[in-house]
């Protein structure tokens, strides 16, 4: 079968590979379409970092692995003792694992390719009502939902808020943020396409870094003297970390989605004098998929223009991770279609 | 009436000034005793920085003004429309302002004189059974407090804490949370009079940073893999800051209770991949004032050996400001005493 597989930094190789076997409480997934990832981009240009140079403590594996993370398909096969899923079913796959371990980073396989084989508690049925493409947005609309759960949205009456960055994963917590009735919420963003993304998934406002004051704009947003109840960082820059704190309301809270790629220069004062929380998230849990592709069935989440390009397997690294480097702005998820 | 007004930097002048009158709704108060504070050390040596240069929003005064913020008296006066308390009777008093204003730094008078006036809603009143140089100790016991109560240790069953820091508020964090029965108590501090304090004051386990790697020791004092649950960071310098984040268990709290006198280097994937919390406290609220003098009513705090000098108001700079800052190894607080 095809499979794209990691080799380290700017090696990626189309190659056959054996299919794998699918054991006792193992499903088999056909993946239907994959979606590329921030974390593909680091891992193609200046990786390995999630990808193991060294046995994998849970997989035992090294490089190279097969990629794909964000991946939805149809279960071909069933080992021994699964019930609850038949052949044929569309799937969501839940790939969070607090010990460390990514299907499609760590070994054991991944979605980009024509079958994986994971455990069955891994595994999400969709709805009827919500396609294939859809599914392989639930991963990174998990990781929104997760940050979004980690704030205290649920327990602040009309909570204003912040969203630094508007990347997928921005424009992820905005839509959260939308499904979740905040009341307010304001994007910072420097380029126009991602700007206009984020007004087209419900942001009330837009303000551009680059011209308008944040800080004091989002307070005059949020009616004066106060700053917004909670600031998302999706932008993990200097800048954003220095913005977030300095215009969080007092007791606010901080939310930070952002993967740092160094130290940065920190006063805590700015936290002190307002005695605000910087809260850290990562990743999501089992819950957080099921909350997304139950939102989605609803439609409470309408994610499909985050989709801005298909390409085939074959295509990935020029049709998708280099394209993704050069034109990120235009685009918010590309997703490889392997069903053809 | 004798007054210690603070003119600027290295400048603290012991004065004769005109005593203040008891307005509606005032209570004038006799300073008993009073204790010095870092806050007034750095004024000293750095400021002004609390004490204002333009008008305060609140006592529209300017320095010179009067120092003396933790401190315990009796009732000398009774404005007009003042009830439950009579002239003679002991108090602590409150000077926490969330809008910035404290008596004894932003004008308005202050403990380090022969008489203050403050707002009868400011004053709470000791029990029988705590002494005034006692009464003293309230202000910073409760900026311990508060911070705990702001920690998860009321919902973390079987807290495990680490605190970082061993000066006048890293010990009374360690009595707070003596009184509030943490688990298990870790102090990191180096200088070895004061980890002999924060042993007396109830620590289980006193790391020396210079020689002990505070992380894995911790670590291995609460019981293998996971950190502390809790780490309060008393010592502000960029070593606490990484060392709290390193610490702290997966899911776990850094409490910062320092004041940082500069940027320090941050990497935030220290939180991030331990989904940890940092939250800042400043200060205390009116609760938590009531909470220490309960606890000390009850013996549930017992904070006597804190005081480690007592001077009077005529050699609060030589034998108070300038000790505890050659010598602030050995001391923890240096009261002013006014009695006499």
């Amino acid at each position: 079968m095809r499979a794209a597989r990691y080799y380290g930094k700017e090696d990626i190789r189309i190659e056959d590979v054996p299919e794998p076997e699918c054991g006792e409480g193992q499903i088999k997934i056909s993946p239907s379409y994959v979606g590329i990832c921030g974390t593909d981009l680091h891992e193609y240009l200046g990786g390995p970092t999630f990808c193991p140079v060294s046995p994998h403590p849970l997989t035992h594996e090294t490089i190279p692995v097969t990629l794909g993370h964000e991946f939805s398909g149809v279960v071909s096969g069933l080992g021994a003792n699964v019930s609850g899923f038949n052949i044929g079913q569309k799937n969501g796959v839940e790939n969070a694992c607090y010990k460390g371990g990514f299907v499609g980073l760590s070994g054991g396989g991944g979605g980009l390719s024509d079958a994986v084989v994971v455990p069955a508690s891994s595994v999400l049925a969709l709805p009827d009502n919500v396609p294939l493409d859809i599914g392989a947005l639930v991963e990174p609309l998990a990781v929104a939902w997760h940050a979004v759960s980690a704030s205290p949205l649920a327990s602040t009456p009309n909570a204003n808020v912040l969203v630094l960055g508007g990347g997928p994963i921005g424009l992820a917590v905005v839509q959260a943020l939308v499904a979740r009735k905040a009341a307010k919420i304001i994007m910072s963003e420097v380029a126009p396409a991602r700007q206009a993304f984020a007004r087209e998934f419900g942001a009330h406002h837009v303000l551009d870094p680059r011209t308008d004051d944040t800080v004091a704009m989002s307070k005059e947003l949020c009616g004066g003297e106060d700053g917004p109840d909670i600031v998302f960082d999706c932008a993990g820059v200097p800048a954003s970390l220095v913005t977030a704190c300095q215009a969080v309301k007092a007791r606010g809270t901080v939310v930070n989605v952002a993967i740092w790629e160094k130290e940065v220069p920190f006063q805590p004062n700015m936290l002190v004098f307002r005695e605000a929380k910087y809260c850290a998230v990562l990743g999501y849990q089992r819950v957080d998929f099921e909350a997304v592709i139950q939102a989605l069935g609803s439609g409470a989440l309408k994610p499909a223009s985050m989709i801005t390009r298909k390409i085939k397997l074959e295509d990935l690294v020029e049709g998708g991770i280099k394209t993704l480097v050069s034109q990120k702005d235009k685009h918010v998820k590309i997703l490889v279609d392997l069903t053809s």
